[in-house]
């Protein structure tokens, strides 16, 4: 169980401390958090809180929302993202991982500040062409602070509110302009699953030593009324982890995996039952593959 | 106007006649009618009914769910996709539409037989040879009846329960086994719009003649409780129709455009309103960019 990892996300209901307190209950060794809890009682705090308790840190999650064209906007994501580049090397924090966004004609929905120009502005070509820009933009913020910057390709179902970054040979694509301690990628089960390049993907990331994180979770059906939630706990859904899990492994990962999970159900349960779960699948259908 | 045609599905709570009557009162040319319309009333009599009113068939919709591993399921599903390309060549319709089915695992929740087996299999990777290979056991019966059949990847929404055929790059790769006036692609924007190698797909794909029907429909959100009829009029979302429409045509598609869309409101409009607006927004978003 030594690189099972508690990516807050998956207790979302709890505070940092008592995230603290569910992974080391169950004997994990490392803990992903989340930026808000990580704020909620401030870096240095949550720094000393998850040091003290003996845990790793796997990632930071999550900077990004990169595909602003609004140069004020643009100077604030960056902005954002260069403070969340300080925060996970304060956590020590060896990945940043980003959520790129979506197409400015869903900026609205998302709540983000927006333009009458956005509201139309579908042009999804540019708006990749933009995110990575704006990734190499912050690429010498994150040289200097020994922190790679993540690349979290999203499944389609979000391309156009939350992820125009798709597939992980996209995510290589644009890691290519930079080394491969700079920017990484993000294998999340979630989001590549369905990707008949997914294979051959993972095994150039690992190729090139880019795997940033390997994430586990399950694509479930029906799908949550807010479909953002309808992540499942590994085994509830229809994603063959042991599969995956054999090319993550093949590719050389040798790092952190962690259990991010969106769920109202999973929310909805005590923190130690929540991680005694993951505890339990991760050792029935990924560790087994590793 | 005259590419345009009147996917059956858009207009749901229609039967054939009614469909027809709603193409042909807003003076279209063509009708891309589902199966079940069809054997409503008979293929005979459909085919008369379409070929009196003066339309053309585009495609019809839809053979496939052929991922079964049980020998019976799998010959009662080819036998199924013969009599569709039977049915097809009566209507004169030059392709047979195929959503290829999802994985076993997701069969009892689609009402498909199945196994206690099947509940457990989640391996997409043989699923999708199966797959492969069940289009290929049709391709005798599709050649000797003129008939291609037309492979629909499908957003990864479906991978799961509907659709293990996800990218134009993995239908051109199954493709490529038969000859081009044997099996196609289907070009639908909802399925592709998300693709970061859609551009390169598409150009390769009319490269090798086998666009097999270019369908357009729109990703809108929220998704619909049912996801499978989240699918918006041209304009009502996030997809780009010029810069596609521009890839289809530059790939030299010079066939029939169907619009194909689920949508409980729009199946709630009288069809003549429904055709009077695919018509508008065809004429804005899609015909200038031919």
């Amino acid at each position: 169980m030594s690189r099972l990892s508690l990516n807050t996300a998956t207790c979302k209901r709890l505070n940092l401390a008592q995230c603290v307190e569910a992974a080391t209950g169950q004997g994990l060794e490392a803990i992903g958090p989340w930026r808000d809890r990580v704020q909620e009682v401030g870096v240095d705090q949550a720094a000393r809180l998850i040091s003290q308790a003996g845990l790793r840190v796997s990632t930071l999650c999550r900077g990004g929302f990169l595909t602003s064209r609004e140069p004020d906007q643009i100077a604030a994501a960056l902005a954002d993202n260069r403070r969340a580049i300080d925060e996970a090397a304060t956590l020590g924090a060896p990945e940043l991982v980003l959520v790129v966004g979506g197409l400015p004609a869903a900026f609205a929905r998302m709540g983000l500040p927006h333009t009458d120009q956005d509201t139309t502005d579908k042009d999804l070509l540019a708006a990749r062409q933009r995110m990575a820009d704006h990734i190499g933009a912050l690429v010498p913020h994150a040289r200097e602070h020994g922190v790679r910057l993540a690349l979290e390709p999203m499944h389609p179902l979000f391309t156009a509110d939350r992820g125009v970054l798709t597939t992980l040979a996209q995510a290589l694509a644009i890691a290519a302009d930079h080394r491969p301690e700079e920017v990484g990628v993000v294998v999340d089960t979630y989001h590549v699953w369905w990707d008949p390049a997914a294979a051959d993907s993972i095994a150039q990331a690992g190729a090139q030593g880019r795997i940033s994180s390997y994430q586990v979770c399950d694509w479930i059906l029906p799908l949550a009324a807010d479909p953002l939630n309808s992540r499942g706990m590994m085994g509830d859904g229809h994603i063959d982890f042991p599969t995956i899990t054999g090319w993550v492994a093949a590719a050389g990962y040798t790092g952190d995996i962690e259990v991010e999970i969106f769920n109202e159900d999973i929310w909805a349960q005590p923190g130690a039952a929540t991680v005694a779960q993951m505890r339990q699948r991760y050792g029935q259908l990924i560790e087994p593959y590793l």
